[in-house]
Protein backbone atom coordinates (compact mmCIF):
# COMPACT_ATOMS: atom_id res chain seq x y z
CA UNK A 1 0.00 0.00 0.00
CA UNK A 2 1.11 3.46 -0.86
CA UNK A 3 0.88 5.99 1.64
CA UNK A 4 -0.12 9.42 1.43
CA UNK A 5 3.56 10.20 2.42
CA UNK A 6 5.16 9.02 -0.46
CA UNK A 7 2.99 10.86 -3.03
CA UNK A 8 3.68 13.06 -5.53
CA UNK A 9 7.47 13.22 -5.35
CA UNK A 10 7.37 15.33 -8.38
CA UNK A 11 5.65 18.69 -6.72
CA UNK A 12 8.20 21.11 -5.35
CA UNK A 13 8.86 22.68 -3.23
CA UNK A 14 8.88 20.48 -0.57
CA UNK A 15 6.27 23.33 0.85
CA UNK A 16 3.47 22.83 -2.12
CA UNK A 17 4.00 18.79 -1.98
CA UNK A 18 3.17 19.50 2.37
CA UNK A 19 0.35 21.56 1.48
CA UNK A 20 -1.31 19.47 -0.99
CA UNK A 21 -0.98 15.89 0.81
CA UNK A 22 -2.08 18.53 3.87
CA UNK A 23 -5.66 19.64 1.59
CA UNK A 24 -5.77 16.14 0.68
CA UNK A 25 -5.88 14.78 3.89
CA UNK A 26 -8.25 17.27 5.19
CA UNK A 27 -10.43 17.40 2.27
CA UNK A 28 -10.93 13.38 2.82
CA UNK A 29 -11.62 13.37 6.71
CA UNK A 30 -14.07 16.53 6.59
CA UNK A 31 -15.21 17.40 3.77
CA UNK A 32 -14.25 20.28 1.02
CA UNK A 33 -16.16 22.62 1.93
CA UNK A 34 -15.73 21.99 6.01
CA UNK A 35 -11.89 22.76 5.56
CA UNK A 36 -10.27 26.01 6.18
CA UNK A 37 -7.04 27.08 4.29
CA UNK A 38 -6.20 28.16 8.19
CA UNK A 39 -6.68 24.78 8.88
CA UNK A 40 -5.05 22.85 6.03
CA UNK A 41 -1.76 25.75 6.87
CA UNK A 42 -1.52 24.30 10.43
CA UNK A 43 -1.63 20.55 9.31
CA UNK A 44 1.14 21.73 7.27
CA UNK A 45 2.77 23.43 9.91
CA UNK A 46 2.27 27.04 7.59
CA UNK A 47 0.63 30.25 8.28
CA UNK A 48 -2.49 31.12 6.34
CA UNK A 49 -0.01 33.42 3.98
CA UNK A 50 2.36 30.97 3.60
CA UNK A 51 -0.50 28.85 1.96
CA UNK A 52 -1.36 31.85 0.14
CA UNK A 53 2.40 31.70 -1.40
CA UNK A 54 1.80 28.51 -2.99
CA UNK A 55 -2.07 28.22 -3.99
CA UNK A 56 -4.13 31.15 -3.88
CA UNK A 57 -7.15 29.40 -3.22
CA UNK A 58 -8.95 26.41 -1.32
CA UNK A 59 -10.29 25.99 -4.70
CA UNK A 60 -7.40 25.59 -6.48
CA UNK A 61 -6.19 22.81 -4.11
CA UNK A 62 -9.07 20.50 -4.53
CA UNK A 63 -8.62 21.28 -8.22
CA UNK A 64 -4.64 20.41 -8.63
CA UNK A 65 -5.84 17.15 -6.12
CA UNK A 66 -8.38 16.25 -8.45
CA UNK A 67 -6.54 16.62 -12.00
CA UNK A 68 -3.92 15.07 -10.85
CA UNK A 69 -5.79 12.04 -9.35
CA UNK A 70 -7.37 11.47 -12.58
CA UNK A 71 -4.43 11.76 -14.75
CA UNK A 72 -3.30 9.06 -12.21
CA UNK A 73 -6.00 6.72 -12.95
CA UNK A 74 -5.98 7.47 -16.41
CA UNK A 75 -2.50 6.81 -16.96
CA UNK A 76 -2.49 3.52 -15.05
CA UNK A 77 -5.12 2.51 -17.36
CA UNK A 78 -3.81 3.46 -20.21
CA UNK A 79 -0.65 1.77 -19.09
CA UNK A 80 -2.70 -1.77 -18.64
CA UNK A 81 -3.55 -1.14 -22.07
CA UNK A 82 -0.75 -0.49 -23.69
CA UNK A 83 0.23 -4.15 -24.60
CA UNK A 84 -2.50 -5.81 -27.20
CA UNK A 85 -4.18 -8.84 -25.92
CA UNK A 86 -7.49 -10.38 -26.27
CA UNK A 87 -10.41 -8.51 -25.41
CA UNK A 88 -10.56 -10.49 -21.83
CA UNK A 89 -7.17 -10.59 -21.25
CA UNK A 90 -7.60 -6.33 -21.84
CA UNK A 91 -10.91 -5.75 -19.55
CA UNK A 92 -9.19 -7.93 -17.05
CA UNK A 93 -6.16 -5.44 -17.02
CA UNK A 94 -8.56 -2.55 -17.40
CA UNK A 95 -10.31 -3.61 -14.38
CA UNK A 96 -7.25 -4.49 -12.30
CA UNK A 97 -5.58 -1.08 -12.61
CA UNK A 98 -8.99 0.93 -11.87
CA UNK A 99 -9.69 -1.37 -8.46
CA UNK A 100 -6.32 -1.83 -7.18
CA UNK A 101 -5.97 2.11 -7.65
CA UNK A 102 -8.79 3.00 -5.28
CA UNK A 103 -7.51 0.71 -2.69
CA UNK A 104 -3.64 1.62 -2.83
CA UNK A 105 -5.19 5.29 -3.33
CA UNK A 106 -8.19 5.26 -1.37
CA UNK A 107 -7.47 8.60 0.70
CA UNK A 108 -7.06 10.12 -3.23
CA UNK A 109 -9.70 7.97 -4.58
CA UNK A 110 -12.17 9.36 -1.86
CA UNK A 111 -11.33 13.07 -2.49
CA UNK A 112 -11.62 12.63 -6.38
CA UNK A 113 -15.20 10.85 -6.21
CA UNK A 114 -16.99 12.40 -3.70
CA UNK A 115 -15.81 15.82 -3.59
CA UNK A 116 -16.12 17.37 -7.05
CA UNK A 117 -18.79 18.99 -6.08
CA UNK A 118 -16.60 21.83 -4.89
CA UNK A 119 -14.33 22.02 -8.09
CA UNK A 120 -15.16 25.47 -10.33
CA UNK A 121 -16.48 25.39 -13.61
CA UNK A 122 -13.31 25.21 -15.61
CA UNK A 123 -11.54 22.50 -13.29
CA UNK A 124 -15.00 20.87 -13.24
CA UNK A 125 -14.63 20.52 -16.82
CA UNK A 126 -11.10 19.68 -16.80
CA UNK A 127 -12.12 16.66 -14.53
CA UNK A 128 -15.03 15.81 -16.43
CA UNK A 129 -12.71 15.42 -19.80
CA UNK A 130 -10.49 13.00 -17.80
CA UNK A 131 -13.22 11.23 -16.46
CA UNK A 132 -15.20 11.00 -20.07
CA UNK A 133 -11.69 9.06 -21.29
CA UNK A 134 -11.52 6.44 -18.85
CA UNK A 135 -15.27 5.86 -19.34
CA UNK A 136 -15.01 5.89 -23.35
CA UNK A 137 -11.70 3.24 -22.37
CA UNK A 138 -13.56 0.67 -21.01
CA UNK A 139 -16.56 1.01 -23.43
CA UNK A 140 -14.35 0.45 -25.93
CA UNK A 141 -12.76 -2.19 -24.58
CA UNK A 142 -16.26 -3.53 -24.29
CA UNK A 143 -17.14 -3.36 -27.83
CA UNK A 144 -14.22 -4.83 -28.99
CA UNK A 145 -15.28 -7.75 -27.07
CA UNK A 146 -18.81 -8.40 -27.77
CA UNK A 147 -17.57 -7.98 -32.08
CA UNK A 148 -14.94 -10.68 -31.38
CA UNK A 149 -17.77 -12.75 -30.37
CA UNK A 150 -16.16 -12.94 -26.44
CA UNK A 151 -18.61 -11.02 -24.40
CA UNK A 152 -22.11 -11.01 -24.19
CA UNK A 153 -23.47 -7.67 -23.51
CA UNK A 154 -27.11 -6.37 -23.50
CA UNK A 155 -26.01 -2.67 -22.76
CA UNK A 156 -22.43 -1.74 -22.87
CA UNK A 157 -22.90 1.88 -21.53
CA UNK A 158 -24.11 0.93 -18.63
CA UNK A 159 -22.21 -2.09 -18.11
CA UNK A 160 -18.95 0.12 -18.40
CA UNK A 161 -20.54 2.26 -15.34
CA UNK A 162 -21.22 -0.86 -13.26
CA UNK A 163 -17.52 -1.68 -13.51
CA UNK A 164 -16.66 1.73 -12.69
CA UNK A 165 -18.66 1.47 -9.88
CA UNK A 166 -17.05 -1.77 -8.78
CA UNK A 167 -13.50 0.25 -8.77
CA UNK A 168 -14.89 3.42 -7.35
CA UNK A 169 -16.42 2.30 -4.18
CA UNK A 170 -13.53 0.38 -2.80
CA UNK A 171 -12.61 4.05 -2.09
CA UNK A 172 -15.52 4.01 0.72
CA UNK A 173 -14.61 0.88 1.95
CA UNK A 174 -10.93 -0.57 2.07
CA UNK A 175 -9.50 2.04 4.57
CA UNK A 176 -11.51 -0.23 7.53
CA UNK A 177 -10.56 -3.30 5.52
CA UNK A 178 -6.78 -2.72 4.13
CA UNK A 179 -5.93 -5.63 6.89
CA UNK A 180 -8.17 -8.33 5.27
CA UNK A 181 -7.72 -7.83 1.75
CA UNK A 182 -4.53 -6.52 0.15
CA UNK A 183 -5.61 -4.36 -3.36
CA UNK A 184 -4.10 -7.00 -5.16
CA UNK A 185 -6.82 -9.36 -3.61
CA UNK A 186 -9.55 -6.64 -4.55
CA UNK A 187 -8.24 -6.33 -8.40
CA UNK A 188 -8.10 -10.07 -8.76
CA UNK A 189 -11.78 -10.93 -7.74
CA UNK A 190 -13.31 -8.06 -9.37
CA UNK A 191 -11.45 -9.04 -12.43
CA UNK A 192 -13.08 -12.25 -11.77
CA UNK A 193 -16.22 -10.66 -11.10
CA UNK A 194 -16.36 -8.83 -14.23
CA UNK A 195 -15.09 -11.39 -16.47
CA UNK A 196 -18.46 -13.13 -15.71
CA UNK A 197 -20.26 -10.39 -15.62
CA UNK A 198 -19.18 -10.23 -19.67
CA UNK A 199 -20.34 -14.19 -20.39
CA UNK A 200 -15.97 -14.27 -21.19
CA UNK A 201 -14.65 -17.60 -21.45
CA UNK A 202 -12.63 -18.02 -18.06
CA UNK B 1 -38.90 8.47 -9.05
CA UNK B 2 -39.32 9.43 -5.08
CA UNK B 3 -38.76 12.93 -4.36
CA UNK B 4 -37.62 14.05 -0.90
CA UNK B 5 -40.20 15.84 -0.18
CA UNK B 6 -42.59 13.21 0.25
CA UNK B 7 -40.33 11.47 2.34
CA UNK B 8 -41.14 10.91 5.82
CA UNK B 9 -44.63 11.20 6.41
CA UNK B 10 -44.98 9.47 9.90
CA UNK B 11 -42.47 11.93 10.97
CA UNK B 12 -44.31 14.51 13.08
CA UNK B 13 -45.32 17.65 14.03
CA UNK B 14 -44.73 18.88 10.33
CA UNK B 15 -41.98 21.07 11.56
CA UNK B 16 -39.60 18.29 12.78
CA UNK B 17 -40.06 16.60 9.64
CA UNK B 18 -39.11 19.84 7.40
CA UNK B 19 -36.45 20.65 9.65
CA UNK B 20 -34.85 16.59 9.49
CA UNK B 21 -35.53 16.96 5.19
CA UNK B 22 -33.65 20.33 5.35
CA UNK B 23 -30.53 18.59 7.49
CA UNK B 24 -30.86 15.75 4.69
CA UNK B 25 -30.00 18.01 1.58
CA UNK B 26 -27.82 20.24 3.52
CA UNK B 27 -25.55 17.57 4.09
CA UNK B 28 -25.79 15.88 0.98
CA UNK B 29 -24.93 19.05 -1.22
CA UNK B 30 -22.08 20.52 1.20
CA UNK B 31 -21.55 17.54 3.53
CA UNK B 32 -22.81 17.34 7.22
CA UNK B 33 -19.23 18.61 8.43
CA UNK B 34 -19.70 22.24 6.23
CA UNK B 35 -23.36 22.41 6.98
CA UNK B 36 -24.27 24.61 10.25
CA UNK B 37 -27.76 23.93 12.09
CA UNK B 38 -28.82 28.12 11.60
CA UNK B 39 -28.06 26.58 8.00
CA UNK B 40 -30.96 24.39 8.43
CA UNK B 41 -33.01 26.41 9.98
CA UNK B 42 -32.84 28.54 7.17
CA UNK B 43 -33.43 26.05 4.63
CA UNK B 44 -37.01 24.99 6.83
CA UNK B 45 -37.65 28.76 7.04
CA UNK B 46 -37.41 28.38 11.07
CA UNK B 47 -34.96 30.17 14.14
CA UNK B 48 -32.20 28.47 15.41
CA UNK B 49 -33.98 28.61 18.51
CA UNK B 50 -36.73 26.93 16.96
CA UNK B 51 -34.29 24.31 15.70
CA UNK B 52 -33.48 22.96 19.52
CA UNK B 53 -36.83 22.55 20.61
CA UNK B 54 -36.64 19.48 17.72
CA UNK B 55 -33.23 18.74 18.11
CA UNK B 56 -30.79 19.02 20.27
CA UNK B 57 -27.52 18.89 17.82
CA UNK B 58 -26.87 18.67 14.33
CA UNK B 59 -25.34 15.13 14.88
CA UNK B 60 -28.52 14.32 16.47
CA UNK B 61 -30.40 14.87 12.99
CA UNK B 62 -27.35 13.45 11.20
CA UNK B 63 -28.07 10.15 13.44
CA UNK B 64 -31.73 10.09 12.75
CA UNK B 65 -31.53 10.39 8.63
CA UNK B 66 -28.89 7.41 9.27
CA UNK B 67 -30.57 4.74 11.17
CA UNK B 68 -34.21 5.85 9.21
CA UNK B 69 -31.98 5.25 5.91
CA UNK B 70 -30.39 2.34 6.95
CA UNK B 71 -33.95 0.99 8.74
CA UNK B 72 -35.86 1.53 5.51
CA UNK B 73 -33.44 -0.10 3.32
CA UNK B 74 -33.25 -2.78 5.90
CA UNK B 75 -36.92 -3.06 5.88
CA UNK B 76 -37.22 -3.43 1.43
CA UNK B 77 -34.29 -6.14 2.11
CA UNK B 78 -36.02 -7.96 4.28
CA UNK B 79 -39.64 -7.50 1.95
CA UNK B 80 -37.68 -8.71 -1.13
CA UNK B 81 -36.68 -12.18 1.00
CA UNK B 82 -39.93 -12.54 3.06
CA UNK B 83 -41.42 -14.85 0.37
CA UNK B 84 -39.73 -18.12 -0.68
CA UNK B 85 -37.88 -18.68 -3.95
CA UNK B 86 -34.57 -20.10 -5.50
CA UNK B 87 -31.18 -19.34 -4.22
CA UNK B 88 -31.53 -17.39 -7.81
CA UNK B 89 -34.82 -15.35 -7.76
CA UNK B 90 -34.17 -14.31 -3.52
CA UNK B 91 -30.67 -12.62 -4.38
CA UNK B 92 -32.23 -11.09 -7.45
CA UNK B 93 -35.09 -9.23 -5.41
CA UNK B 94 -32.38 -8.39 -2.76
CA UNK B 95 -30.10 -6.23 -5.38
CA UNK B 96 -33.29 -5.27 -6.99
CA UNK B 97 -34.49 -3.95 -3.51
CA UNK B 98 -30.94 -3.18 -2.53
CA UNK B 99 -30.17 -0.69 -6.14
CA UNK B 100 -33.39 0.01 -6.73
CA UNK B 101 -33.23 2.11 -3.21
CA UNK B 102 -29.90 3.53 -3.77
CA UNK B 103 -31.66 5.39 -7.47
CA UNK B 104 -34.99 6.62 -6.26
CA UNK B 105 -33.45 7.96 -2.26
CA UNK B 106 -30.13 8.96 -3.90
CA UNK B 107 -30.11 11.97 -2.01
CA UNK B 108 -30.42 9.97 1.37
CA UNK B 109 -28.27 7.25 -0.01
CA UNK B 110 -25.15 9.48 -0.77
CA UNK B 111 -26.23 10.84 3.06
CA UNK B 112 -26.20 7.58 4.22
CA UNK B 113 -23.08 5.66 2.92
CA UNK B 114 -20.80 8.82 2.42
CA UNK B 115 -21.66 10.91 5.40
CA UNK B 116 -21.07 8.53 8.49
CA UNK B 117 -17.79 9.75 9.56
CA UNK B 118 -20.03 12.09 11.42
CA UNK B 119 -22.13 10.22 13.57
CA UNK B 120 -20.97 9.96 17.38
CA UNK B 121 -19.99 6.38 18.88
CA UNK B 122 -23.05 5.07 20.05
CA UNK B 123 -25.32 6.20 17.15
CA UNK B 124 -22.65 5.13 14.55
CA UNK B 125 -22.89 1.33 16.79
CA UNK B 126 -26.83 1.46 16.14
CA UNK B 127 -26.43 2.22 12.21
CA UNK B 128 -23.33 -0.16 12.34
CA UNK B 129 -25.57 -3.15 13.70
CA UNK B 130 -27.96 -1.99 11.02
CA UNK B 131 -25.52 -2.52 8.46
CA UNK B 132 -24.24 -5.55 9.70
CA UNK B 133 -27.86 -6.96 9.48
CA UNK B 134 -28.21 -6.33 5.48
CA UNK B 135 -24.28 -7.84 4.83
CA UNK B 136 -25.40 -10.68 6.97
CA UNK B 137 -28.22 -11.28 4.41
CA UNK B 138 -26.58 -11.39 1.53
CA UNK B 139 -23.86 -13.42 2.33
CA UNK B 140 -26.22 -15.85 3.91
CA UNK B 141 -28.23 -16.05 0.61
CA UNK B 142 -24.85 -16.49 -1.42
CA UNK B 143 -24.42 -19.37 0.98
CA UNK B 144 -27.76 -20.73 0.10
CA UNK B 145 -26.85 -20.92 -3.51
CA UNK B 146 -23.43 -22.11 -3.26
CA UNK B 147 -25.03 -24.87 -0.68
CA UNK B 148 -27.89 -25.41 -3.45
CA UNK B 149 -25.37 -25.88 -6.10
CA UNK B 150 -26.70 -22.93 -8.17
CA UNK B 151 -24.15 -20.39 -7.72
CA UNK B 152 -20.01 -21.04 -7.78
CA UNK B 153 -18.42 -18.36 -5.06
CA UNK B 154 -14.88 -18.83 -4.17
CA UNK B 155 -14.97 -16.15 -1.38
CA UNK B 156 -18.87 -15.50 -0.18
CA UNK B 157 -17.80 -12.58 1.65
CA UNK B 158 -15.91 -10.23 -0.63
CA UNK B 159 -18.72 -10.74 -3.36
CA UNK B 160 -20.79 -9.84 -0.77
CA UNK B 161 -18.96 -6.57 -0.79
CA UNK B 162 -19.19 -6.33 -4.15
CA UNK B 163 -22.42 -6.81 -5.09
CA UNK B 164 -23.10 -4.08 -2.12
CA UNK B 165 -20.93 -1.60 -4.20
CA UNK B 166 -22.76 -1.96 -7.09
CA UNK B 167 -25.76 -0.83 -5.23
CA UNK B 168 -24.08 1.73 -2.82
CA UNK B 169 -22.65 3.49 -5.87
CA UNK B 170 -25.53 4.46 -7.54
CA UNK B 171 -26.08 6.83 -4.76
CA UNK B 172 -23.20 8.51 -5.99
CA UNK B 173 -24.16 8.56 -10.21
CA UNK B 174 -27.89 8.37 -10.36
CA UNK B 175 -28.58 12.17 -9.81
CA UNK B 176 -27.00 12.96 -13.04
CA UNK B 177 -28.21 10.12 -14.79
CA UNK B 178 -31.98 10.02 -14.32
CA UNK B 179 -33.34 10.90 -17.14
CA UNK B 180 -31.56 8.58 -18.87
CA UNK B 181 -32.09 5.42 -16.94
CA UNK B 182 -35.15 4.90 -14.04
CA UNK B 183 -34.63 2.82 -11.14
CA UNK B 184 -36.08 -0.24 -12.34
CA UNK B 185 -33.58 -0.17 -15.18
CA UNK B 186 -30.51 0.00 -13.11
CA UNK B 187 -32.21 -2.76 -10.50
CA UNK B 188 -32.91 -5.36 -13.57
CA UNK B 189 -28.86 -4.09 -15.10
CA UNK B 190 -28.03 -5.55 -11.78
CA UNK B 191 -29.83 -8.12 -11.62
CA UNK B 192 -28.86 -9.74 -14.24
CA UNK B 193 -25.09 -9.00 -13.76
CA UNK B 194 -25.02 -10.22 -10.31
CA UNK B 195 -26.64 -13.46 -11.57
CA UNK B 196 -24.01 -14.28 -13.86
CA UNK B 197 -20.96 -13.13 -11.44
CA UNK B 198 -22.59 -16.01 -9.16
CA UNK B 199 -22.46 -18.50 -11.92
CA UNK B 200 -26.46 -18.91 -11.83
CA UNK B 201 -28.81 -20.39 -13.96
CA UNK B 202 -30.07 -17.45 -16.46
Amino acid sequence: MTSNGEMWPDLTPPARRRLLLAALEAFSEYGYYATTTREIGQRAGMSPAAVYVHYPTKADMLAQICVRGHAEVLAEIERALELPGSPGERVGRFVTAFSSFHARRHTLGRVIQYELRGLENDRFREVADLRRRFEALIVQELRAGVDAGEFTVDDVEATGVAILSLGIDVARWYGAMSDQMSADDVAELHSTLVMRMLGAPA
